[in-house]
């Protein structure tokens, strides 16, 4: 940390606020792997709530959890020409299956006679592996459609590496489906793709952009990529999940067909879909602040901590025998909640070590508030403060909770509202991005040579061509050219 | 499949048998990558089912979920000798971080400047990269007990594989724990080793034997092993599961210490478990049958499912409005109920996909059913058919489905009693290993000669020292010598 118990503050050093964030919140830590991160118990709790919830829509919309092996060999990736290209750069390659010892005696070296007569490489993302297995599953339109997801560790070499939003190993979902048709495929994926934006704004509070992707910018492989975007508190982009329409590229490429309705032989359509562990990190950069971790009610592994204090020993059992007459109830009410008891450890500490880890709401309990029946009430979000009768707290709390909710999920929107800025020049644009940042609503001819400049001139990307623009007909700010082949502002942003 | 629509009686080749359940009942398949297996969704929804009870059980012990790197650098399988060697020899080992175009054109190649400065071992089990990290986390006692467990995939490279038994990669959770004492550590290793017997007897319906590994059986690293073994039905044992404790042997090796109450370093004392996806072949060798799967109610991934019958489709949406009578009380009741109402397709084809999915009950609900207000029911287990009035089947089916798990745990244990035998001499445990097999409870003196020449010449192993066998003094079977290092019957079979 910065300065005593501080932490930096995100004006100083928003990248170095970030780290501290992460470190003094016990949610994850760089491991001497290079490129791979330690995701601690309560980071992984906060995942596993993030997960179950995903999980539950995307069965709720007609998926199966299935798995499919970590090793890809290597002539699979030749497959999908533009796929490979994409994802060979930077792979972690298997060549061996035997250690032995070196001919000192002193270290241990890969067996040359265990060489593998092919390589393996450890799964980017698993379009090949999957689409090699369930080409055997499918004969005709009645096996259609399929609809598969699968929770997973993948890996994809990175020399600079973020806690969360970008290591070489990381964990995710990935949706693959296959349908007998276009429209079918193209549904499939806008339905998924407000699978995440329901997530993303009702459960993590973190207001999306849903668009598309330029033809630069999207997946591998796809016909195209949808994608939601938020922003950060730095005013940067996050790419926080996509979803590809495949089109038949891959079906294509694996001679994945179905026999239709009229016995014809044709190739299916396919997509996917995904979100990772990068989730966190944008959850971090949109709620925390220079105190710390922030996090939404409906995601926090705590939603309410209860620490009791007393002063002397003799004290102890009463208060907490009073603090279970609040722990019991939220527990019956489904509510998370955390009773702090550790012995010899100042409940300032305490509370320190909580708003750190983002609690959204903290139960003071002394010996006054065991007389009244009463509770102090502390709230994340605000700091605000209030003594309450226990009754009327507990009537009342899954409305505070839902409270501070909304309370985050509009402070980020009124928050991206002020930063996304209509811009008519590009010098305007450049003035932005090289100032404060934000989101750059913009008119843009389409092609990719206005993309690259922006881009290699300003760092600036197009984050997506969103779905509520509404059509505005003009003249592209780079080039002058006119806008009609998107028809709409696009935006532009720097990005995570 | 063999003849027809039946499947390889567990008579006529168990082995061949084993691997149709599998296919019939759309569990799993052999993926083209060597090894490896592809979980099909209905295998893994019934491992969710395992995993999410397993998951309770451990963080109501106390435990917490977190994830570490899938990469072990190479140098560190030397800081555990016994441990190096024993994973070594079989492990898929990373050397490359790119591929490249072959100089013709025609393929890739990792590319030689990719070459990595140290291989990269996949976690064939996590102890060293575990300890790599958490010896960050415990600076005193305070930090103590760290209760840790992991979901993961690991591989082991392995020549001969078989679904779900034995595979290169498998799914599994291993827990580690660090103590601050030896009695500690003790108590943990037993206590998990009491939740994963609690788990196959109350919840898998497997009945096990708690015991302790021989020496040579036990894992590479540990001061002992604990496991439970189970019978499956052509009478081999099968290891269900494993807990170690690991003294400071790991601590050692990672210097994992800390300071006690008195402020002494101190080495820390450390424990392991796991179980993995062996337990779904633990599942289908102990209850299926000739006709296919059977699965115990409390695992299954539908408990009940309905088939209506139609013979016009003028009586289709009357039949479905009339299951749904059936289909909604059930799910009130949190019952996993499926309705398959696919068109097109035969009721007796339908039963008998159910049947060899071993659903553990299923409805038929016909135009007689539904003008009696009444429904079919049959059980998986028994095959038994009885009408039953609609309410009083809704009145009964938890104790129905309770009576089904009791009865599965009931077959198996008497199953098992009967193919466990009190040997006494070295000629009777050749003549019953080589005969039908079973467990053979006998005298041993401890030494691993013996243990080897029995290995070796009838392929049996110690599964364990169990640890309700009545105390017993005698000589050894195999030698003669006293057993009094042991001082019980120690149990031999074959195993899987």
């Amino acid at each position: 940390m910065a300065k005593g118990q501080g932490l930096t503050t995100r004006t100083e050093d928003y990248a170095k606020w970030y780290g501290e964030v992460i470190e003094a919140g016990d949610l994850a830590e760089h491991s001497p792997v290079r490129g791979c991160m330690v995701i601690k118990p309560y980071g992984y709790a906060l995942w596993e709530n993030m997960r179950d919830v995903l999980d539950r829509m995307f069965k709720d919309t007609g998926h199966s959890n299935a798995y499919f092996p970590l090793f890809i060999p290597k002539s699979y990736l030749s497959k999908e020409a533009e796929h490979d290209e994409g994802f060979a750069k930077e792979c972690a390659i298997v060549t061996h299956s035997r250690l032995i010892p070196t001919p000192d005696g002193k270290d241990l070296m890969p067996d040359p006679s265990s060489k593998l007569e092919e390589e393996l490489i450890i799964r980017p993302t698993s379009e090949t592996i999957i689409y090699g297995a369930i080409k055997n599953w499918i004969q005709s339109y009645r096996d259609l459609p399929l609809l598969l997801n699968q929770w997973a560790n993948v890996v994809r070499w990175e020399m600079r590496t973020r806690l969360f939003l970008r290591t070489a190993e990381f964990l995710w979902q990935e949706g693959h489906t296959v349908h007998a048709t276009a429209e079918e495929a193209e549904e499939e994926t806008a339905k998924m793709l407000g699978v995440y934006a329901d997530f993303l704004e009702n459960w993590a509070a973190i207001p999306v952009l849903q668009g598309r992707k330029s033809e630069s910018e999207k997946f591998a492989g796809a016909d195209h990529t949808y994608c939601v975007e938020a922003m950060m508190q730095d005013r940067r982009a996050l790419q926080a999940g996509t979803s590809h329409n495949l089109g038949q590229n891959f079906a294509k490429g694996f001679d994945l067909t179905y026999q239709t309705q009229e016995g014809k032989l044709e190739h299916a359509w396919t997509t996917s879909w995904g979100v990772s562990t990068r989730l966190i990190g944008g959850l971090i950069m949109t709620h925390s602040d220079d105190k710390g971790l922030v996090l939404p009610p409906k995601l926090a592994p705590h939603q309410v901590v209860v620490v009791p204090i007393w002063r002397k020993d003799a004290q102890k059992d009463d208060i907490l025998a009073y603090a279970d007459k609040l722990v019991a109830p939220l527990r019956e009410k489904g509510i998370r909640v955390h009773l702090d008891a550790r012995d010899k450890m100042q409940p300032g500490k305490k509370f320190y070590e909580w708003e750190k880890k983002g609690v959204p709401l903290r139960l003071e309990v002394g010996p006054r508030d065991m007389e009244n029946d009463g509770v102090m009430t502390v709230r994340r979000d605000t700091g605000d403060k209030a003594p309450m009768a226990r009754e009327a707290f507990l009537d009342g709390v899954q409305a505070t909770l839902d409270e501070i909710q909304a309370t985050l999920l509009a402070k980020a929107r009124a928050f991206r509202e002020e930063n996304t800025h209509a811009v008519d020049s590009y010098d305007r644009l450049k003035e932005i991005v090289e100032g404060d940042g934000g989101f750059c609503r913009a008119l843009w001819c389409g092609s990719d040579a206005c993309e690259n400049q922006v881009q290699s001139e300003t760092k600036a990307t197009i984050r997506c061509i969103p779905f509520d623009e509404p059509e505005e007909k003009g003249d592209c700010i780079i080039c002058g050219e006119s806008n009609e082949k998107i028809g709409k502002r696009i935006v532009w942003s720097k990005a995570y």
